[in-house]
Protein backbone atom coordinates (compact mmCIF):
# COMPACT_ATOMS: atom_id res chain seq x y z
CA UNK A 1 0.00 0.00 0.00
CA UNK A 2 1.11 3.38 -0.96
CA UNK A 3 -0.86 5.57 0.63
CA UNK A 4 -1.08 5.00 4.75
CA UNK A 5 -5.00 6.28 5.32
CA UNK A 6 -7.54 9.09 3.85
CA UNK A 7 -5.59 11.91 5.56
CA UNK A 8 -8.62 14.53 4.97
CA UNK A 9 -11.49 14.99 3.13
CA UNK A 10 -12.03 18.49 1.83
CA UNK A 11 -14.84 20.46 1.67
CA UNK A 12 -15.51 23.87 0.29
CA UNK A 13 -17.83 25.86 1.67
CA UNK A 14 -19.20 29.62 1.34
CA UNK A 15 -19.00 30.53 5.27
CA UNK A 16 -16.74 28.93 7.40
CA UNK A 17 -18.73 30.02 10.72
CA UNK A 18 -22.09 28.58 9.32
CA UNK A 19 -20.51 25.55 8.00
CA UNK A 20 -18.39 25.21 11.27
CA UNK A 21 -21.69 25.13 13.59
CA UNK A 22 -23.39 22.74 11.03
CA UNK A 23 -20.16 20.19 10.88
CA UNK A 24 -20.17 20.38 14.95
CA UNK A 25 -23.63 18.67 14.85
CA UNK A 26 -23.18 16.43 12.15
CA UNK A 27 -19.77 15.15 13.25
CA UNK A 28 -20.20 15.38 16.92
CA UNK A 29 -17.03 17.18 18.00
CA UNK A 30 -15.70 20.64 17.26
CA UNK A 31 -13.25 21.47 14.64
CA UNK A 32 -9.87 21.73 16.67
CA UNK A 33 -7.78 24.08 14.47
CA UNK A 34 -8.52 26.78 12.11
CA UNK A 35 -5.58 27.84 9.89
CA UNK A 36 -5.12 30.29 7.31
CA UNK A 37 -3.55 29.02 3.89
CA UNK A 38 -2.46 32.44 2.53
CA UNK A 39 -0.46 31.27 -0.77
CA UNK A 40 -4.11 29.43 -1.25
CA UNK A 41 -6.26 32.21 -0.49
CA UNK A 42 -8.35 29.90 2.06
CA UNK A 43 -9.24 30.46 5.48
CA UNK A 44 -9.50 26.18 7.09
CA UNK A 45 -10.63 24.22 9.77
CA UNK A 46 -10.43 20.99 10.77
CA UNK A 47 -12.44 18.22 12.50
CA UNK A 48 -11.48 15.50 13.35
CA UNK A 49 -13.10 11.60 12.66
CA UNK A 50 -11.34 8.13 13.39
CA UNK A 51 -7.80 8.46 11.90
CA UNK A 52 -8.45 11.20 8.94
CA UNK A 53 -10.10 14.64 9.44
CA UNK A 54 -12.65 17.06 7.89
CA UNK A 55 -11.29 20.10 6.04
CA UNK A 56 -13.82 22.64 5.51
CA UNK A 57 -12.09 25.38 3.09
CA UNK A 58 -13.31 29.48 3.03
CA UNK A 59 -12.32 31.71 -0.14
CA UNK A 60 -10.11 34.52 1.57
CA UNK A 61 -10.59 36.27 -2.07
CA UNK A 62 -11.97 35.83 -5.33
CA UNK A 63 -9.17 34.55 -6.95
CA UNK A 64 -8.80 31.40 -4.69
CA UNK A 65 -9.36 28.25 -5.99
CA UNK A 66 -11.95 27.48 -3.36
CA UNK A 67 -14.22 30.67 -5.02
CA UNK A 68 -13.56 29.30 -8.26
CA UNK A 69 -14.84 25.81 -7.35
CA UNK A 70 -18.01 27.17 -6.11
CA UNK A 71 -18.90 29.65 -8.44
CA UNK A 72 -18.55 26.75 -10.96
CA UNK A 73 -19.61 23.45 -9.02
CA UNK A 74 -21.30 24.97 -6.07
CA UNK A 75 -20.24 24.17 -2.09
CA UNK A 76 -19.05 20.07 -1.72
CA UNK A 77 -16.57 17.71 -1.57
CA UNK A 78 -13.21 19.55 -2.98
CA UNK A 79 -10.92 17.03 -2.66
CA UNK A 80 -9.93 13.92 -1.26
CA UNK A 81 -5.65 14.08 0.61
CA UNK A 82 -4.19 10.71 1.18
CA UNK A 83 -1.14 9.90 3.70
CA UNK A 84 2.08 9.52 1.70
CA UNK A 85 5.42 8.38 4.02
CA UNK A 86 8.36 9.84 1.69
CA UNK A 87 5.95 12.64 -1.08
CA UNK A 88 8.70 13.15 -3.49
CA UNK A 89 9.06 9.37 -4.76
CA UNK A 90 4.95 8.84 -4.45
CA UNK A 91 5.24 11.99 -6.77
CA UNK A 92 7.35 10.50 -9.04
CA UNK A 93 6.40 7.18 -9.22
CA UNK A 94 2.75 8.45 -9.71
CA UNK A 95 3.87 10.71 -12.63
CA UNK A 96 5.58 7.48 -14.15
CA UNK A 97 2.15 5.69 -14.16
CA UNK A 98 0.62 8.60 -16.68
CA UNK A 99 -1.39 10.34 -13.51
CA UNK A 100 -1.13 14.57 -14.29
CA UNK A 101 1.07 16.24 -11.30
CA UNK A 102 -0.17 20.03 -10.78
CA UNK A 103 3.06 20.81 -8.49
CA UNK A 104 6.16 18.29 -8.91
CA UNK A 105 7.50 20.58 -5.86
CA UNK A 106 5.89 19.56 -3.10
CA UNK A 107 4.47 22.98 -1.05
CA UNK A 108 3.88 23.27 1.49
CA UNK A 109 0.04 23.22 2.61
CA UNK A 110 -2.34 23.51 6.04
CA UNK A 111 -1.96 21.42 9.02
CA UNK A 112 2.08 21.14 9.06
CA UNK A 113 1.77 19.16 5.34
CA UNK A 114 4.08 19.18 2.52
CA UNK A 115 1.43 18.67 -0.43
CA UNK A 116 1.31 17.44 -3.87
CA UNK A 117 -2.21 17.69 -6.13
CA UNK A 118 -2.99 15.57 -9.09
CA UNK A 119 -5.21 16.78 -12.07
CA UNK A 120 -8.59 15.43 -11.57
CA UNK A 121 -8.74 14.47 -15.21
CA UNK A 122 -6.40 11.41 -14.62
CA UNK A 123 -8.27 10.49 -11.30
CA UNK A 124 -12.03 10.26 -12.82
CA UNK A 125 -13.00 14.05 -11.90
CA UNK A 126 -11.65 13.93 -8.45
CA UNK A 127 -8.88 16.19 -7.54
CA UNK A 128 -5.89 13.85 -5.26
CA UNK A 129 -3.74 15.61 -2.72
CA UNK A 130 -0.73 13.56 -1.55
CA UNK A 131 -0.34 14.85 2.64
CA UNK A 132 3.11 14.32 4.12
CA UNK A 133 3.88 15.50 7.83
CA UNK A 134 6.71 17.74 7.78
CA UNK A 135 8.61 16.25 10.78
CA UNK B 1 -18.10 11.37 18.32
CA UNK B 2 -20.86 10.10 16.73
CA UNK B 3 -19.08 9.09 13.76
CA UNK B 4 -16.33 6.18 14.33
CA UNK B 5 -14.67 6.67 11.35
CA UNK B 6 -14.87 7.44 7.77
CA UNK B 7 -16.26 4.20 6.38
CA UNK B 8 -15.96 4.76 2.75
CA UNK B 9 -15.71 7.70 -0.26
CA UNK B 10 -17.87 6.61 -3.26
CA UNK B 11 -17.25 7.97 -6.03
CA UNK B 12 -19.05 7.99 -9.29
CA UNK B 13 -17.43 6.46 -12.50
CA UNK B 14 -18.44 5.88 -16.10
CA UNK B 15 -16.31 2.73 -16.92
CA UNK B 16 -15.43 0.42 -13.72
CA UNK B 17 -12.97 -1.60 -15.41
CA UNK B 18 -11.13 0.54 -16.88
CA UNK B 19 -11.36 2.32 -13.10
CA UNK B 20 -10.60 0.12 -11.38
CA UNK B 21 -6.97 -0.51 -13.31
CA UNK B 22 -6.25 3.56 -12.38
CA UNK B 23 -7.38 3.03 -8.98
CA UNK B 24 -5.39 -0.15 -8.48
CA UNK B 25 -2.24 2.22 -9.62
CA UNK B 26 -3.25 5.01 -7.64
CA UNK B 27 -3.81 3.64 -4.29
CA UNK B 28 -1.36 0.90 -4.80
CA UNK B 29 -3.36 -2.37 -4.49
CA UNK B 30 -6.07 -4.14 -6.07
CA UNK B 31 -9.77 -3.97 -5.36
CA UNK B 32 -10.62 -6.16 -2.82
CA UNK B 33 -14.59 -6.52 -4.21
CA UNK B 34 -17.39 -6.32 -6.72
CA UNK B 35 -20.67 -6.23 -5.70
CA UNK B 36 -23.89 -5.07 -7.71
CA UNK B 37 -26.21 -3.27 -5.58
CA UNK B 38 -29.82 -4.21 -7.74
CA UNK B 39 -32.07 -1.63 -6.04
CA UNK B 40 -29.60 0.89 -6.49
CA UNK B 41 -28.78 -0.21 -10.04
CA UNK B 42 -24.61 0.23 -9.53
CA UNK B 43 -22.10 -2.12 -9.80
CA UNK B 44 -19.66 -1.11 -6.98
CA UNK B 45 -15.73 -1.99 -6.24
CA UNK B 46 -13.69 -1.87 -2.90
CA UNK B 47 -10.72 -0.89 -1.92
CA UNK B 48 -8.71 -0.32 1.52
CA UNK B 49 -7.17 2.46 2.35
CA UNK B 50 -6.27 2.92 5.96
CA UNK B 51 -9.81 2.02 8.03
CA UNK B 52 -11.21 3.32 5.44
CA UNK B 53 -12.69 2.11 1.61
CA UNK B 54 -12.99 3.96 -1.79
CA UNK B 55 -15.96 2.49 -3.20
CA UNK B 56 -16.31 3.15 -7.14
CA UNK B 57 -19.87 3.28 -8.45
CA UNK B 58 -20.39 2.40 -11.96
CA UNK B 59 -24.31 2.73 -13.36
CA UNK B 60 -26.13 -0.41 -14.59
CA UNK B 61 -28.65 1.39 -15.84
CA UNK B 62 -30.48 4.51 -17.12
CA UNK B 63 -32.29 5.74 -14.08
CA UNK B 64 -29.41 4.70 -11.73
CA UNK B 65 -28.41 7.93 -9.39
CA UNK B 66 -25.28 7.25 -11.18
CA UNK B 67 -25.49 7.75 -14.31
CA UNK B 68 -28.04 11.11 -13.55
CA UNK B 69 -24.94 12.18 -10.94
CA UNK B 70 -22.39 11.71 -13.67
CA UNK B 71 -24.87 13.34 -16.19
CA UNK B 72 -25.04 16.39 -14.54
CA UNK B 73 -21.52 16.86 -12.86
CA UNK B 74 -19.36 14.34 -14.30
CA UNK B 75 -17.01 11.95 -12.93
CA UNK B 76 -16.15 12.73 -9.48
CA UNK B 77 -16.80 12.13 -5.51
CA UNK B 78 -20.50 11.17 -5.27
CA UNK B 79 -20.79 10.89 -1.40
CA UNK B 80 -19.01 10.29 1.81
CA UNK B 81 -20.15 7.64 4.00
CA UNK B 82 -19.48 7.94 8.26
CA UNK B 83 -19.87 4.77 9.81
CA UNK B 84 -21.84 5.15 13.02
CA UNK B 85 -22.69 2.35 16.02
CA UNK B 86 -26.58 2.49 16.23
CA UNK B 87 -27.83 3.73 12.73
CA UNK B 88 -31.22 4.55 14.33
CA UNK B 89 -30.44 6.59 16.67
CA UNK B 90 -27.93 8.22 14.83
CA UNK B 91 -30.78 8.89 12.20
CA UNK B 92 -32.87 9.84 15.00
CA UNK B 93 -30.42 12.93 16.40
CA UNK B 94 -29.93 14.21 12.76
CA UNK B 95 -33.31 14.83 12.01
CA UNK B 96 -33.99 16.50 15.56
CA UNK B 97 -31.30 18.71 14.82
CA UNK B 98 -32.62 19.65 11.36
CA UNK B 99 -31.08 17.53 8.86
CA UNK B 100 -32.79 16.15 5.72
CA UNK B 101 -32.86 12.32 6.23
CA UNK B 102 -33.51 11.00 2.52
CA UNK B 103 -34.84 7.38 3.64
CA UNK B 104 -35.99 7.39 7.19
CA UNK B 105 -35.88 3.67 7.12
CA UNK B 106 -32.53 2.28 7.20
CA UNK B 107 -31.82 0.16 3.66
CA UNK B 108 -29.36 -2.40 2.40
CA UNK B 109 -26.66 -0.96 1.02
CA UNK B 110 -23.35 -2.77 -0.58
CA UNK B 111 -20.67 -4.20 1.85
CA UNK B 112 -23.06 -5.91 4.66
CA UNK B 113 -24.25 -2.09 5.90
CA UNK B 114 -27.58 -0.16 6.65
CA UNK B 115 -27.02 3.20 5.27
CA UNK B 116 -29.09 6.36 5.72
CA UNK B 117 -28.29 9.50 3.28
CA UNK B 118 -28.95 13.03 3.90
CA UNK B 119 -29.76 15.44 1.70
CA UNK B 120 -27.14 17.73 0.45
CA UNK B 121 -28.87 20.38 0.91
CA UNK B 122 -28.86 19.88 4.42
CA UNK B 123 -24.86 19.74 4.48
CA UNK B 124 -23.50 22.31 2.43
CA UNK B 125 -23.78 20.41 -1.18
CA UNK B 126 -22.25 16.88 0.30
CA UNK B 127 -24.41 13.52 -0.07
CA UNK B 128 -23.81 12.14 3.45
CA UNK B 129 -24.30 8.53 4.06
CA UNK B 130 -24.32 6.58 7.53
CA UNK B 131 -23.46 3.03 7.80
CA UNK B 132 -23.98 0.82 10.11
CA UNK B 133 -22.54 -3.14 9.78
CA UNK B 134 -25.19 -6.14 9.61
CA UNK B 135 -24.02 -7.85 12.15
Amino acid sequence: MNFTKIEHLGIAVKDLTEANALYEKLLGVPHYKTEEVLSEGVLTSFFKCGESKIELLAATNKESPIAKFIEKKGEGIHHIAFAVEDIESETERLKNEGFVVLNEVPKRGADNKLVVFLHPKSTNGVLVELCQEIK
